[in-house]
């Protein structure tokens, strides 16, 4: 471990195990627009089920679907097993407050990461090396604070007059937690969720935005990624349409040394 | 229409209304491997979730999870309204079998398409048209054949060697029914589960593969979808990676006139 136990991170994802109850609570420190950072709520979600006593296999493909607002203060996860095989198992995790409102719906799938012929046609970005970029600090989000964030390609310019034109959505980035954390596939969970809108990209501009859905699928088995031993990823995003209020986003989260680690999607609303 | 009621693949993918409980049969004309064909399953799903009353807005992300194997016959679909918002709806559907064992799980997401700024990034991919190409016949499972496969790019050549160097797994082609049929939001549904598996054009064989969980946003709102009037699309695919028995796929489905209807994402298990 890079820093002592425990990490602001595992501070925010922390849940208290149930049977097939678990609770938790937002935490102020990843804290976005209007409630938590999703890519937190994520990996709140991914911690109860790796912390389960039935969990076998390794995180395979999470989606999650944000359903209202996240209120500040505890949340319940309720958990279940929908389905194991002898190699996969499929659950459900519906995280409600309050009177059983439900905030956000997730499924996801845990598999035997068994061996097999094995290739990368995915090509590794080139990128200027994370010590020679300076980190970004310009969006303010007590999320925001908890990551560095170095650009290598499509730093936004926000503030200044909104695109005439539309601008490439592209980013490609760097990205570490600001107190260096090993990174795991609580991490990879979250980083997924860290790029900012596409919208705000591709309009040079924040607008009211929100993800609905994320869905992530990890390309690495657990003991693979703990062998890694890495800090940060280097990490792309793009879009392809922004239409009727939704935008889709694509993600890809690479390891310094070249290994496609996770890649993700999302749809989410934006006002413009 | 441009066929009578019903088309095959109406009556594959039809539902009988219940009120939290739907019922439907598999159907042998659109049958892969050893199941029903998943994007036809993914359709079902998707058909009651347009037809039940409390439906509101349209489809704009849908995940299915495929649990375990759908035995041929009937199925249950237990529908439930998890959340509903002002301009959103959060979906949850489990297909059950037999002693309510959970065959396949979904979630879905509707939403009002309202108007809004609008921007697509992606870009055409420039083709042969339809009619100068022709039909893909050789791979001969029952649903298959109820397709009009015409490869652009990357027709997969089974039956000859293994290829000794990984192939390049993107493929582009035009897809319509068999019969034709205009292209509805289940249309879009199911072809995105149509593409064959990305492992067996990089290996150039098949084998042994199934989807575990896939994922389509669609990226249009059903009146316009409907006013485009199309009975096929043109579609791409491609992988990003093939490792320790699962690998990933990417994909978008388009109008011939040039317009990004849907994009689709999944990951396989295969044996390799």
């Amino acid at each position: 471990m890079l820093t002592k136990s425990p990490h602001l991170f595992d501070e925010a994802t922390r849940v208290s195990a149930g049977d097939s109850r678990w609770v938790g609570r937002t935490s102020p420190d990843y804290w976005a627009f209007v409630g938590p950072f999703g890519g937190a709520t994520a990996a709140t979600i991914l911690r109860a089920l790796i912390d389960h006593p039935q969990r076998a296999g390794d995180p395979l493909a999470l989606t999650v679907n944000f359903c209202a607002v996240i209120a500040e203060g505890a949340f319940d996860l309720d958990v279940r097993l929908v389905k194991a095989n002898r190699s996969t198992q499929h659950w459900c995790v519906e995280m409600t407050q309050g009177n059983d409102d439900v905030v956000t719906l997730a499924t996801a799938v845990f598999a035997e990461r068994r061996p097999s012929w094995s290739h990368q046609q995915a090509q590794f970005p080139q990128a200027t090396p994370f010590e020679q970029i300076i980190p970004y600090s310009k969006v303010t989000m007590t999320w925001t604070k908890q990551y560095d964030f170095r650009f290598v390609e499509g730093e936004p310019k926000f503030g200044g007059a909104t695109a005439a034109e539309p601008q490439d959505a592209f980013t490609k980035w760097w990205i570490g937690d600001k107190v260096p954390r090993k990174i795991d596939m609580l991490s990879l969970m979250s980083m997924s969720d860290a790029f900012f809108g596409r919208v705000f990209h591709a309009r040079q501009e924040l607008v009211p935005f929100g993800t609905v859905s994320l869905t992530t699928y990890f390309h690495t088995a657990a003991e693979e990624l703990a062998a890694e031993d890495i800090s940060r990823v280097l990490a792309t995003a793009d879009a392809k349409i922004f239409h009727r209020s939704y935008g889709d986003q694509s993600g890809e989260l690479w390891s310094p040394g070249g290994r496609l680690l996770a890649t993700t999607q999302q749809i989410a609303y934006f006002k413009a």
